[in-house]
């Protein structure tokens, strides 16, 4: 393991330090669906701050009030929480180069230690022409006038992004980048937005641009690269052998379209390589807190991985059968060329502590501890009862339990419409599927609805929108057993929006706002109506935000 | 998009032309939980023809009688089937440097008309010392004796495989790489078996050995790479770009642990780039058949994509809320490198035919087969019969219901067990679940049951056990609807395993034998039952297979 320098952001002491950047809170969270509360923001901060990262990007300020205040609560305790190697993360908002983002970004991160500012304009001939309708030097000044005004602020710590730099030309990125460097940037972001780069490509840009670049000496570089092709972990290391000290990324490589550079794959392969390959880059990444980070990420944005993720998919570390278990102890590094355990996965032998019915509210608060949780009363209290009621029906309650307990329980949001009760009257092979469900509102009004349908979970659903009159469109459903055994915990995903706002998720380029839920239980049909309930409660409490002010989202 | 050359396997007229090797249904196929029936594979095969692949590894012909059946019937029909170019895809049947292996392989695949054999044996220290127990010189004599026994048994196209050879010794390779062009070799296959190397380093590994290996200018050079760094489509882009002039890949990256490189992504930046950045490399695949051969691999794998699956996932093309449609419209490009209509997918408003409950078996079959589904008389009758009680519910049957009843009804093995009828009698949050259900076995005697449980699909599979009477745990779960709308198609996955065998999925290295089976139906409860039935059939089938003939398996 690389040794844990303490850094500050414009003290650059070991050339060969790379700095990682976490987006999966900004360009993450723009994943279609993936929309996160602020409170399952700020727990997934706290777990980044653990893992190690250099600077937390958790949003774009002026999106949307929402994204506001997380971005400050996260920058009021995650900004000056300090470790154990006495450091401190860099809190970083995201802005266009537009006054207002500026002024308001600042005004979410400046609570932190570290506060950055990331501002980010198009570089690109088409994003110039068809999406800014700026020239060149029209693009220039705004970019000089930005940065100046950042600094005027106050910020000492200002990123300058090239959108769509990968596509730009070369001389005018020089010349832009001279000016944000002279105006006041400290790092300079050149991001591959739509993913078209070959990493020898990738390489060369930043070897360019450290080659040419009046200034380039004394800022970070640093790289953002999409996956549109499948190369941008690749891209990204190809970058930092090119002199880039600073690399975004997003945990489990979510964000729009086929997401952003993963952080587990970028790190792991400077764990791997770095000191004998790679010249000696390394990171202050605590590379044994990965599991646990891309766990929670899955669960909080509901992007499930496939069994064949890199690293941190349930397949990563399974051998095929065939090969015997002896063969594998006697020589495992004849198929594995990092032990699971560098990322955190225990065998489960050494799984040490085993929550029960038996167990108290201390254990259960100290577990999710451990797991990364640090949870209010109230929180502790919602989740140790629905704790308790697991633990009676479950001989024991696993890790994965309480995660999927929390990310649903603990984080969920005033609903406008609860559960009462459900009751499947009958569904199977031998007939309609009925189903009876109760709701209740916030102020303890109940309505009760029954519904026939193709199948329990559609007679729910069908029941549910009788007593809620919205008209809804399902456009994913999801069901997945978060625990092994016959008694399984199953965690529902359902992904919704209006009916007359939609036209198709898959085939058309774009879609309308979309909001999910998830829902955990014993029973695949309350876990599925809890799922809709969650997901139905999200878009009729955003119903006024979204026809007034629709939130705006760039990429970088 | 490239033109559609003819070439023979041994007929080499441009140096820019890449051949892809399709590995699916060899290295693919040995996911934990993904083996796949021989007609699937069957079915499989046919698709990859028409996508255009160069050469298809359909199996490991002396691992397993079904295995050799599966390349056998491959080899006939589809090594014979001449495309619209007058192309025939070579048949390749892997095999270890093992007498009985080549002798059982060229078996298999001598119907082909252009047959292929391709022998692997390991060539790093660590594998030669731990794995084979043999010295260099042991290993080199053998590779010599078994690329002469493959020639000699009449096949003028032999491949050989170093496994491990990006840990192996660079002389050592050069010699041994070498001896076997000198006996007869066409190609030669040089695999990262453990997914180690950085992108740099495998182009430096493929121009090393074309600069050094006596007669290389005679062979094919082939990559093989696994991703278990993330890097496996970066590295085969690199050995190309260094002399590669076969790349072998799988659909949707599927493979052991982390997979392999993914075809659509190596296609896909070959396509992009390779005239214009990669020196005018190019293939002949078909790139508007990617997402059917992407849909008909997820479904028969059960290995589900996550949405920001590079290409192939749900979200590869769609964009974040917040940029309006017409934005979009009017500057594609802006965020768009690869048009959706490229890898084959359509927009809603293009989709033509609408199967409804008056179409009719014509019209259904004609949609299985412009799906790439080629069904014999009574798969189309039983795919018919389910089609129709299906339209019965739902106004339109999408193709991805048809993909989805396909998978299942028409690729079902004959079951021990059969679902009678299953009622769920009581579930929901207002008491403990019961659910009967009734078994009937092949000679049609029945068996009911009723179990309670702590949810309905608990309570049916606990029900289930009570008559199979056999131990079994269960692995995995999950559900997917496969239709949009909330009258949804969902299909369930379950991965089992016998009880006594079983230590843990995820928290050990190595795996039991394992059988997945997938459901498809309105109603939650019935696909999962449908599913679990399926798995315990294939479990009971290989029974006795299992104790006296472990499947053999190797990497590389």
């Amino acid at each position: 393991m690389a040794p844990k320098p303490h850094y500050t952001p414009n003290h650059i002491p070991d050339p060969s330090y790379i700095r990682i950047l976490d987006t999966t809170l900004r360009d993450g969270e723009q994943s279609p669906g993936a929309p996160m509360p602020a409170a399952e923001k700020l727990a997934i901060a706290r777990q980044l701050a653990a893992l190690g990262v250099d600077v937390i990007q958790p949003g774009f300020p002026s999106a949307s009030s929402d994204d506001f205040n997380a971005v400050k609560a996260i920058a009021q305790e995650v900004g000056n929480a300090v470790d154990g190697d006495g450091h401190v993360p860099v809190i970083a908002g995201f802005c266009r180069c537009v006054e207002k983002d500026i002024a308001v970004a600042w005004d979410a991160v400046k609570y932190a230690k570290w506060p950055r500012l990331c501002t980010s304009i198009a570089t690109s001939p088409i994003h110039m022409e068809h999406k800014l309708r700026k020239s060149k030097e029209q693009v220039i000044k705004i970019a000089r006038d930005m940065v100046t005004f950042a600094r005027s602020l106050g910020c000492v710590d200002v990123q300058f992004g090239a959108e769509d730099a990968a596509r730009s030309d070369r001389e005018f990125l020089y010349e832009i980048l001279g000016v944000v460097i002279e105006a006041g940037a400290t790092t300079v972001n050149i991001a591959d937005t739509v993913g078209i780069l070959m990493p020898f490509e990738m390489g060369k840009l930043i070897a360019d641009i450290k080659a040419n670049t009046p200034g380039i000496q004394n800022v970070i570089i640093s790289t953002h690269c999409h996956n549109d092709l499948g190369l941008a972990t690749a891209n990204t290391i190809e970058g930092a052998r090119a002199g880039a000290r600073q690399l975004e990324v997003t945990m489990n490589g979510i964000g729009e379209r086929a997401g952003n550079a993963c952080l587990e794959e970028v790190v792991m392969a400077l764990a791997c390589k770095g000191y004998h390959v790679l010249g000696g880059l390394h990171t202050r990444i605590n590379t044994t807190h990965i599991l646990k980070t891309s766990k929670m990420v899955e669960e909080c944005s509901g992007m499930h991985l496939q069994p064949h993720k890199a690293l941190v998919g349930a397949n990563a570390f399974v051998h095929a059968s065939g090969i015997h278990q002896d063969g594998m102890l006697k020589h495992k590094s004849t198929y594995e060329i990092i032990s699971p355990a560098d990322i955190g996965l225990k065998r489960s032998t050494e799984v040490g502590i085993v929550l029960g019915r038996l167990s108290g509210r201390q254990a259960l608060r100290k577990r999710l501890e451990e797991l990364g949780y640090v949870l209010k009363e109230d929180q502790v209290d919602s989740v140790f009862s629905h704790f308790k009621s697991m633990a009676e029906k479950k001989k024991v309650v696993t890790d994965a339990d309480l995660k999927a307990l929390v990310s649903y329980k603990a984080f969920n949001l005033e609903p406008i419409w609860k559960l009462g009760d459900l009751q499947v009257m009958t569904c199977g092979t031998m007939g309609l599927s009925t189903t009876t469900i109760k709701l209740v509102t916030t102020n303890n009004s109940t309505h009760v609805a029954c519904s026939i349908g193709t199948g329990a979970v559609d007679s729910a659903y069908k029941a549910i929108n009788l007593i809620v009159k919205e008209p809804i469109k399902l456009l994913e459903y999801s069901l997945n057993s978060v625990t092994e055994g016959i008694s399984v915990t199953s965690t529902a995903r359902v992904v919704i929006c209006r009916e007359n706002y939609h036209t198709s998720t898959y085939a058309f380029n774009i879609t309308y706002p979309t909001y999910s839920g998830i829902g955990t239980g014993m029973d695949v049909v309350v876990s599925s109506v809890e799922a809709y309930l969650v997901a139905l409660n999200k878009l009729l409490g955003c119903k006024e935000s979204f026809i007034c002010a629709e939130k705006i989202q760039i990429s970088e």
